[in-house]
């Protein structure tokens, strides 16, 4: 049995096998790992051999750095408090990097077989940290019920800061994978027919989160509780204190629904991708990829920011309603899952219809909706998230 | 058709999909890339699909991080002479980082069949330099030899200093794969038996070349100018000059023989790694992974390092002969496969008897070859790198 790691420990003083140790115990931990299908390799080789029972695999990888995409000092997520324990963002990163992969396999219609996580970092690291890393991989896989995932392997080098590079595979079952462009067959028969637009989870919160994670902590509680007494005369629900914590989670400890793609798949969808740079980018992306343009239903940006807009006027008491549909049509990681069905077709279980996907007119969609709050349609992600320049 | 990148454009300058099309370019250039058979998915989606045709594959990642695995001014390697073009990093570094996870899938006795790449990097980076490192993925592929390899997807982020993950995946043609450990019928047959170590690939040349490469170059000229004279009287072959380059190249571009894995299999070898961290680190892993202790045989060590005297004695007139001899013993990163035999067994064609590893003794290694260069045996990996601690 190994020890659980002291305060103060540093990777520097455990070595690598040592390190492999603590990751190790905490790998062993998800479901599926007590069981390794004859002629399967774990962990500990110089590579993994995984169940393929379809003859394919999907597979896809993410890497996240220190500072921008999370932070050593990222609080813990009890229920709806958080507070400043810094080593607890080792748990955060962990979980956001598998999620964020597992979300991916989700997209192409599959389920996770896989994990593996290649980690740099320095010497200096505390052990702790990369105790609560190993324990949020193990416990997204968990938690999000990939029930047959497997962390099958990894490498570990030194560097001056953190990167965690996670890749994952997952099985199709005999499916076709559900790609971005429709298949040809589909292509034939829907030109020049719009396509109905639906989105199976939520849209702005994990924006929200970082933007509750982004304001110094006196100003955040100044501004929450100016805010909660505001609302005791209203007597609103949820109070903007638990929903700052709700949002904070969603950026945190994102929750990809691992079903949803399956369930798309069957109920028919002719194209699909996961929202990590935001649904008015994604969408415009999954246009895009098919020779069309994406409208967002503007009722649907205002019904989905309704629930965040008291944490919106709490954080921007100016213009809170503009922010609040910010979030929700513009705001990446929550790793919701977007596809393309035949329009009217029957929504699948757990999507709503967010928009449509729509022949490319000559009119630019920015030019039709100008003045509007630009939260309704755009041609091929001219707004969202884009790693190498400013938006 | 893609522009061929300026000399100073950045990838800040070009956006995530700019990149994407310099990456694409170069990976459309390896031989597998212009077949994607039915029901596989290649990269621009949200995962890619690969085929498995045996119902398994294998799997591996490692990440380089800059100035720590690679750097951005290695010099570029043309034949024999090796210069100070700063952007030809990119194209070692890629090479690199897909020689490295090539290996892992060979030491299972795995053919390649997927590498995925995730990339962080500041927006300053040089277009050149990734365009580079694009070319030196493909180009391992391809000269290593990978026929059946696509580069089948990655990630892009953005972050202070470079980093370079690789995964790759391979196919067992439904062979089973060769381990670290000995199979449990193989570890009843050979118990109290010595079992052979044999080795593919060089070990040593990497090494020598990592010195080269940090020998500031005036003091290099001065001591290959040095030795070149005495050469001269002494009708020495190779060059002195030469050798350097060639060990650079050893080190830039390590070329791990990958039809080796297959053809050790095949030969029956009991188990296998590759040479990641020196020959006497990694055969003490694999002694110790079967309890085991591995001893190297000091007349194939003196061998080995004859090659490489003339150089050693030019970077350390003091002490060449130790220094080559730690090089071949102690020196990491020529990726040789290392495999396990029952002793007496034929030597598979390309491989090299280099030792053998017995039943571990009362008697500790470190003290049986006390007084000796460190170049025998040695018990679970006490010389060679670790990423961790110093030594």
């Amino acid at each position: 049995m190994t020890p659980a790691p002291r305060a103060r420990q540093t990777v520097g003083g455990l070595g690598e096998s040592g390190i492999l140790r603590i990751l190790n115990r905490r790998f062993a931990a998800v479901p599926a790992a007590g069981d390794w299908p004859e002629g399967t390799v774990g962990p500990g080789d110089d590579a993994a051999v995984v169940a393929a029972p379809d003859g394919r695999f999907v597979i896809t990888t993410d890497a996240m750095a220190q500072d921008r995409d999370f932070r050593l000092d990222w609080p813990a997520v009890h229920g709806v408090m958080f507070d400043g324990h810094g080593l607890a963002g080792g748990y955060s990163t962990g979980w956001k990097a598998a999620a964020q992969n597992l979300s991916d396999i989700n997209a192409m219609g599959g389920e996770p077989s896989g994990l593996l996580l290649a980690l740099t970092m320095p010497p200096a690291t505390p052990v702790a940290w990369i105790d609560g890393l190993a324990a949020g991989l193990a416990g997204a896989v968990r938690h999000l019920g990939a029930t047959r995932c497997r962390i099958v392997g990894g490498d570990l080098g030194s560097d001056d800061r953190i990167t965690v590079a996670v890749t994952a595979t997952g099985d199709l079952d005999g499916r076709p994978a559900v790609r971005r462009t429709l298949p040809p067959a589909a292509r034939a028969v829907t030109a020049g027919h719009e396509l109905d637009l639906v989105l199976c989870g939520r849209a702005g919160w994990a924006a929200a989160g970082l933007n509750v994670l982004e304001t110094p902590r006196g100003r955040l509680s100044e501004l929450l509780r100016a805010a909660e007494q505001a609302e005791q005369s209203e007597h609103a629900e949820p109070g903007v204190r638990r929903l700052a914590a709700l949002a904070a989670a969603a950026q945190l400890r994102p929750r990809p629904v691992l079903g949803a793609g399956r369930v798309a798949a069957e109920a028919g969808a002719l194209a699909m991708m996961d929202v990590s740079d935001g649904v008015l980018k994604d969408a415009g992306r999954l246009a895009a990829a098919n020779g069309l343009r994406a409208e967002l239903d503007p009722d649907w940006v205002r019904r989905e920011a309704s629930a965040l807009m008291p944490l919106a006027c709490a954080l921007d008491p100016a213009s809170g309603q503009r922010t609040a549909e910010r979030w929700v049509s513009a705001g990446g990681e929550d790793y919701g899952l977007l596809a393309a069905l035949p329009a009217g077709a029957a929504v699948p279980a757990g999507f709503r219809r967010i928009g449509r996907l729509v022949a490319e007119s000559g009119t630019p969609a920015a030019a039709e909706h100008e003045g509007s709050t630009g939260s309704t349609g755009s041609v091929g992600g001219a707004d969202g998230w884009d790693h190498f320049t400013d938006r």
